[in-house]
C-alpha cells in the first residue's frame, strides 16, 4: 500500500498511520522505532505524527490499543521519593484497573496473553519504557536495573493477575490502600531493598 | 445421559466419571464436590473412581486437563521448615514449568485466561487447595490464613507470567536458584514476616 498523496486530516490517513506503526513496532521493538520511520512508511509529514498521537509513547498506546498510556499511568512515581515508590506504583496500577478503564485493560491482557507478537510489543513497552521510572534515579547498573524492574514488574504482574484476572480473595474485594501497604512493601523491597541471589551471581548488592 | 450399567474399564467408563466430574465442579467448587456425588451422577460405584482417579484431588486434576497436579508439586514444601517455604514454594514451581510438562502448564494458563469459568475451577483449587501447604500450622486465623496465602500467591503468579508468559529479562532467562533466593524471600515475608495494612484492617500481625 503506497500511502503518498493522502490528505491530512482524513480518517484514512490515522489509519494508514497507525497500521505503519504496528508493523514498525512488531518488526523492531518500540525502543528502534522512529516517528520518523513510521510517517515515511505510511507517506505522511513526521509533523503530522505528532499532531495525531503527541509522542512515540503515544502512537505505541493508540497503535497497541492500549486504553490507557502506562507511562501517564504511572508518572506520579517520578513524583514521591525513591523509598515510597513501591507504594505509589501499587497505588497508581490499581487506580487504573479499579476504574472503568480498567475492562478495557482486562481485555487487553486477555488477548495479549494469547497472542505472543502483541505480548512482545507491550512488553517492551511496560517493561523497556514505563517501569523505567522505578529505578530512575537509584545509581544502579543497567543489569542491576533490569533486575530490579523485572522483579518489582513480577509482583505488580501478580497483583494484576490475581485481583483481576484469578480474582483470588481476599485480594480480589480488598481494599486499594490495604494492597498498597502489603504489595507495596514487596515492590519496594526489590527497588532499594537487599535482593537476595544477587551476591552469588555478581550483582551489585 | 443415563451411565448405570456401564461396564468398569471401559474407556466410556472413565470419560463418564470425568464429564460428571467437571460439571460438578463447575457447580459447586472443588471443596463442596465429593468423590461420592460424581460417582451418583456417573452411575458408577465410588470404589471405581478411586481406582481411575485415586483421590479427589487426582480427579480434580483429570477432570481440568492439568498437566501435573498441584498439590503433589508443592508437597515439598510441607518437608521443610516453615522459614524455608518461600524458596522451596518457587523451587517446586520452577521445577514443574521449567520442565518439558512446562508447555502444558502455559498451554492451560492461557486456556484459563479466556475462560472464566475454568478459570474459577482451577483458581479454587490452586488457591483453596494447593497452596494451603504454605501457611499450615503457622497459628493463623482462617481469615489471615487466607490473606497471607493470596499475597504468597500473586508473587508465585507474577514470577509464573513473568517468566513463562511475558518473558521479561533478565527473569525469563535467569537460573532458577536466583529466583529461589530473590522471589522465595518475598514469599516467605508474606507467609511468617510482618505484612504491613493488616494493623489498620483489623488484621492479627
Amino acid at each position: 500500500m503506497n500511502g503518498r498523496g493522502r490528505r491530512p486530516g482524513s480518517p484514512d490517513t490515522r489509519e494508514a498511520i497507525l497500521a505503519a506503526a504496528r508493523a514498525a513496532f512488531a518488526a523492531h521493538g518500540f525502543a528502534r522505532t522512529t516517528i520518523r520511520a513510521v510517517a515515511r512508511d505510511a507517506g505522511v509529514d513526521p509533523a503530522l505524527v505528532h499532531h495525531y498521537f503527541g509522542s512515540k509513547d503515544g502512537l505505541f498506546a493508540a497503535a497497541v490499543e492500549l486504553p490507557v498510556n502506562p507511562v501517564e499511568v504511572l508518572a506520579p512515581v517520578a513524583a514521591v521519593p525513591p523509598g515510597e515508590r513501591g507504594a505509589a506504583a501499587v497505588r497508581a496500577l490499581l487506580g487504573v484497573w479499579d476504574s472503568p478503564g480498567g475492562a478495557g485493560a482486562l481485555a487487553l491482557f486477555r488477548s495479549a496473553v494469547a497472542d505472543p507478537e502483541r505480548m512482545a510489543m507491550i512488553r517492551e513497552f511496560v517493561v523497556g519504557r514505563a517501569l523505567g521510572v522505578l529505578t530512575a534515579g537509584l545509581g544502579l547498573s543497567p543489569a542491576e536495573r533490569a533486575r530490579r524492574t523485572a522483579l518489582a514488574g513480577s509482583q505488580l504482574a501478580g497483583l494484576i493477575v490475581t485481583r483481576y484476572v484469578m480474582r483470588v480473595e481476599p485480594i480480589a474485594s480488598a481494599p486499594a490502600e490495604e494492597l498498597v501497604a502489603a504489595v507495596g512493601a514487596a515492590v519496594q523491597r526489590y527497588l532499594t531493598g537487599p535482593v537476595p541471589g544477587a551476591q552469588r551471581y555478581g550483582g551489585l548488592d
